[in-house]
């Protein structure tokens, strides 16, 4: 077998038909991390907590041409492909789920026999590849060293079990998947090197950059060390005398600062036959001296296997809050990986004393509580973090919480914040959503005085002066935004601006009520006008309908729609005047917030839903880009219709999330993929980002638990219970909440939690 | 005129033919810095302090074809040539008069108008170049920029002179004359930056690598400040995606760290009409920190015209030692010229703290004193260390105290040391010949039983464990190198080994007669045995005398001659088997140390006199490099013959030194050239190093005033008198030593220095 997902508990499980075998019941037994780590959905097998900052990868795209996909001979981003072959390392702190390549630097290699630090010779095929939650392992052939690696939330360490003889270590710090170069190192002490390397320009953004620090040791005092650097090339005489002209030299007796654009650190060993070296890695974002203080903090006293077992232990704990019951092995399989890479990003930026890098600034600060980074949110606004609100609260608070802090450090709210920088990556507004949906379901832990000046500066300022709505001016004096460069995305950006927008009105509408209730009438007043304007803005869609294709389509300056037109360009992410990564169908019912009011625009329900048939039947869907994914929801806000979902769901979830590597419909965009799955298996989805609302349907369990925080909820769990006539039952045909009959497919998030217990009757 | 090395004082010296002007008469008026600035003399006329650390040297070997000589398209070893055009900043920190490329980074350049961060871009010509001691200007043309610099011990300030608009400071970190490459920095305030070159690899000694820490401040705060990183070259679809890909990318908003091949910072300015704007640097080799503490020490409180008065008086001090009189103006500038450039290197390693780096190591220490650096020992044994004897003894007595601290440290005298790494570069045992000349002269204050135990280890250790003598097992047992490889020098290293044995024979014999002084007869028996073990062995030379061609010539490990043999091979630097640039007559009347035996030798005094002669005669001579360089004083040996040293020295100083920027004949090799004439114009010159004599020849100067160290000479000062009948009066007639007549051409160092006075009647 070349692959398993399996640690050693979880082959007992698979086998788990005897009752003693489920009282042993883990969900980190049911989580395969090789899913998604092909077919494009970027993630990647490595160790990682929950939310942790440092995540150590099996790093397999480089350095061979037997590799099917090499990171620098085409557009990559990620650390790992599940069809490659050759290994070169494991890269720490990585992105899961991404669409540009970034960070998967500070390479670790073990090798044996001669000495090369070129990765284009040292690197390996391997095989026993084995990964489970906090845990990765595979046998590198050709040098018979297996390797294996866990973590803390923000160190690592590997363990290397070498064969008799001559043993290397390697750190490179010239190559990883971040096109940003230079690095400078230092050798510490016997066993400890330090260091930095520079990251960023993540989606070509050449200024988001950043530094990551890093302190390395090793648990044997290596027989010797040292650097290497390859050098630029010379020409000429020079070039004849110098032996290590554009080629890696190796540095044997220097010590001190090495700094270049590829450079590496080597620690040679005599070992042992099954000899083990561990190396720990401790990062920072702050300080070299901030990643030592995290090593110390997290790893001192500690081996691998109490590393390995408290990592272990921060994934049971964190996927045991929801429990499913019935399903096959391989729904659980999918329900539970989806939960874990639901809670990889965002992660925690701040070290151990709290220091982390101010946003977009040079300063360092110290949180109070976790900070946040990676936030993707142009995707996690639709559907991560609502799961969040939900499950993890306490970790939804603290993320908004870290978008204010941004916000205070910056002057804005984030768009796709990356370790302090904003990569401005996508288009909208997207937190406006993410904090109207926690306010609204009664996460209230934050200033949100602030949070509403955030949010409306993005809302109102222009064009010229908004980092978030560059194209504000427009879309303020028109209602929407034209198409002024073939290739601006012009459409998508619009529709991004309705959804906050309306999310914005409904909060100034409940800031009024509160404002009303205190008494405060001038405040109140002015709530309810930002209300009125920024609903007014959110029905601005309309512009965009043609009759005559019944889609959105691209207006030009003058006001006429753009021509030729084909709402079917776009598909397979060819560039495409006016949406963004998707055709018009991608984007044509992405109304989420008024979807009767869209109806309307095309002759009404039965007009409507018959399109959004076609959309399905004629494979006009794409369920790998974020725009039309709540589409199947949309049926249900028609009575009579909501079998459409249900079955659609269904099919969607058979055909797109399995338990294999292709088992993410493309790029998992941090969670966003699977917080779908997890959603829609469970049976309720928040199809309207900013709306504290859920469209029900099938759920794929038989009974599914939620524990929930009684201090936020009010209650202890959310049951979702599903009586099924058969396994292939697949229509809902009653439900109850909280015990009383239910006949709405949509249900508020107050009436859900409140209800305690959902549920369905199938037929 | 394009250039001018006077300051304003010297455009009055020139004029001084008043009796007033003489009054104000400075040596440092008769320096000019351009002399040996091109003709691969390598010195430079940048500003530096006596034996300083810092030099700031105007950069103009590259960045534009339309220089003479570029740093890239040939072999290249300093930062300045007198003919290029094309500056492209200040050089920081530089060696003097070597061979090989190294040092000469740092790069500061200011520019105007559009910034531009491209060495191939940004450069200028210029015009207006002036240099006097501590002082160089320019003025680019391309930019109207006014520059000049100055220097303290360890730090330097340049001082621009900017039109009025924008304005630029460029630091670049990527360029430089050495080929190490790396480096990082970081903006720590609105006008510091702080960072670290790497430098080293000096003659293709791959490990010999160190580097060099700084601290830059400007007195003006910057409009804006950022960082350039060129981008390695991407291709294929990242590529197209990436706008800097391959190119200089700027980075405008980071502030922390940055590392890499190819980096550098730029401030921009707004400037006023003739704004000058100072830009300070420190260096060290120890540590940013130190970088720091040197600038504040060093500049705290001072401006560009107080550090610039400062390294003037310095540089008056020290020439002031030595006060001619008569002679020629041009005579006077080669003379200054030279003692200025004899008084570059060593120099300074230690911070103001005290701290430098260990001797091949990563350890930093506390000097106590002076710590020197860059002793390329086989050129400086020779002359520039008998020269510091007698003039500034407090220095050479500290230089011999670093040279054993090396030994502490590394386990071995210094070759060719440079910032604390032993480069071992030419051949020899040559730190021997300079301590053992600075004790028998009387220098007295280091530890002289380590001094003989560290000698001693270079000279009786096996080939596989000495460091300095490779070839030792060979040397030891045959009493000569036999040639094993085409290009081993073998000759070369056997006439340096007879040379340093010679050396510590003496030491052994001098140790010996202390030893029975003090009664310690077991300890003067075992000197003596050493005395005589070594003095056998270094009439080896004979050995490789081959009647035949009247030469040495190589011998192969069979015991035979090499052949076929030309003794011509090897002029103009080509490659020759057993000897190091240069032919066989080049080396063949290098044993100093046995002159009357190798005249024996070659058939008595006649047919030796006459075939040096016509090494003479027939261009054999090379002046410009070290083995031959006191060929001309051998004549001295033999009587009646003296004449002949008179006249070959007079014309080889006419020949090969003058007030010209070709005015020394080839690589000063850190002031051996100019140490040569130094002494040769003073009428005196240590022809064999490691012994205490001097040859007498014709002084230039009709009065030469020494002023000595009482303390260390006993006497305030050596007067050489020297009586003219006419200008062109050449031979000596007539000598007096303290008063009484002198009938020898050979004399001690004791006796001159006990007579002090020297007086000289020529015919």
């Amino acid at each position: 077998m070349k692959r398993a997902f399996l640690s050693g508990v979880f082959a007992f499980v698979l086998l788990a038909v005897s009752p003693a075998a489920e009282k042993s019941f883990s969900p980190v037994d049911y989580v395969n991390p090789f899913i998604g780590t092909t077919n494009f959905g970027t993630t990647n097998p490595g160790a990682v907590c929950p939310n942790g900052m440092m995540s150590v990868v099996p790093f397999n795209v480089m350095g061979s041409a037997d590799n099917k996909y090499d990171k620098d001979a085409r557009w990559w981003s990620t650390p790992y492909e599940y069809h490659n072959c050759f290994f070169t390392g494991y890269s720490h702190v990585n992105l899961s789920g991404v669409g540009c390549p970034e960070l998967g630097s500070l390479l670790l290699m073990p090798t044996t026999g001669e000495l090369s630090v070129d990765y284009k010779e040292y690197g390996s095929r391997y095989e026993d590849e084995q990964a489970s939650p906090g845990y990765y392992t595979n046998f590198l052939t050709r040098y018979n060293v297996k390797t294996e690696v866990t973590a803390t939330p923000r160190t690592g360490v590997a363990r290397f079990t070498f064969p008799k003889g001559r043993s290397h270590i390697l750190l490179n710090l010239g190559e990883g998947l971040t096109n940003e170069t230079g690095a400078f190192l230092r050798q510490t002490g016997e066993c400890e090197f330090e260091g930095m390397k520079l990251l960023g320009t993540f989606c070509y953004n050449p200024q988001a950059v950043f530094p990551i620090y890093f302190v390395m040791r090793v648990n044997k005092t290596p027989l010797k060390t040292g650097y290497w650097k390859k050098q630029r090339p010379m020409t000429g005489v020079e070039a004849e005398w110098d032996p290590d002209n554009g080629k890696y030299k190796l540095y044997t007796g220097y010590r001190k600062e090495l700094a270049g654009d590829d450079i590496g650190a080597f620690l040679t060993f005599d070992t042992g036959e099954s000899e083990q070296i561990e190396v720990q890695m401790g990062v920072s974002f702050v300080s070299i001296e901030n990643a030592r203080l995290n090593l110390d903090k997290e790893q001192s006293g500690k081996d691998f296997d109490k590393v390995l077992a408290e990592s272990r232990k921060r994934w049971h704990d964190d996927l045991s809050r929801i429990i499913v019951e019935g399903g096959t092995d391989e729904q659980k399989i999918v329900f539970y990986t989806a939960l874990y890479h639901a809670l990889i990003h965002p992660n925690l930026l701040q070290d151990v004393n709290g220091q982390y890098p101010a946003m977009e600034s040079n300063r360092i600060l110290t949180a109070k509580g976790d900070r946040y980074t990676v936030f993707s949110l142009w995707d996690t606004y639709r559907n991560v973090h609502q799961l969040l609100t939900l499950v993890y609260p306490e970790r939804q608070l603290q993320m908004v919480r870290s978008m204010l802090d941004m916000y205070r450090e910056h002057g804005w709210l984030p768009k796709w914040e990356l370790y302090g920088r904003e990569t401005l990556t996508m288009e909208g507004d997207p937190s406006i959503p993410v904090i109207v949906d926690t306010w609204l379901k009664g996460l209230r832990g934050f200033d949100v005085e602030l949070a509403y000046e955030a949010m409306r500066k993005g809302a109102v300022l222009p064009g010229t002066e908004n980092l978030l709505r560059p194209d504000n001016d427009d879309y303020l004096s028109l209602g929407y935004v034209p198409l002024r460069e073939q290739y601006d995305n012009s459409v998508s950006h619009a529709l991004e601006y309705y959804i906050a927008d309306n999310a914005l009105s409904r909060m100034a509408e409940a800031l009024a009520k509160d404002a009303e209730v205190k008494g405060q009438k001038e405040k109140a007043r002015r709530y309810k006008e930002d209300a009125r304007l920024f609903y007014n803005r959110s029905l601005g869609y309309k512009h965009y309908y043609s009759k005559e294709y019944g889609t959105f389509r691209p207006i030009l300056p003058n006001g006429e729609f753009y021509a030729p037109f084909d709402p079917r360009q776009g598909e397979n992410f060819e560039p495409n005047p006016g949406f963004h990564e998707g055709c018009a169908w991608n984007y044509t019912f992405y109304v989420p917030h008024d979807v009767k009011g869209l109806a309307q625009l095309m002759g009404g329900k039965k007009a409507f839903v018959d399109k959004l048939q076609r959309v399905f039947d004629e494979g006009l869907y794409d369920p790998a880009n974020e725009p039309d994914i709540a589409y199947a929801h949309l049926f249900s806000y028609f009575k009579g219709e909501e079998w459409r979902t249900q079955k659609e769901l269904h099919r969607l979830l058979q055909k797109y999330f399995k338990n294999a590597p292709d088992g993410i419909p493309g790029n998992d965009d941090t969670g966003t993929m699977s917080a779908w799955a997890i959603f829609n298996m469970m049976g309720f989805y928040p199809d309207c980002p900013g709306e504290p609302s859920y469209t029900l349907s099938t759920p794929v369990f038989d009974k599914v638990t939620i524990r929930l925080d009684a201090e936020v909820w009010g209650r202890e769990q959310l049951v979702i219970e599903t009586e099924r006539p058969s396994d292939d039952s697949l229509y809902i045909r009653e439900m109850e909440l909280g015990g009383k009959r239910l006949s709405r497919f949509r249900i508020s998030h107050q009436e859900l939690v409140e209800g305690g217990k959902l549920r369905f009757v199938l037929r």
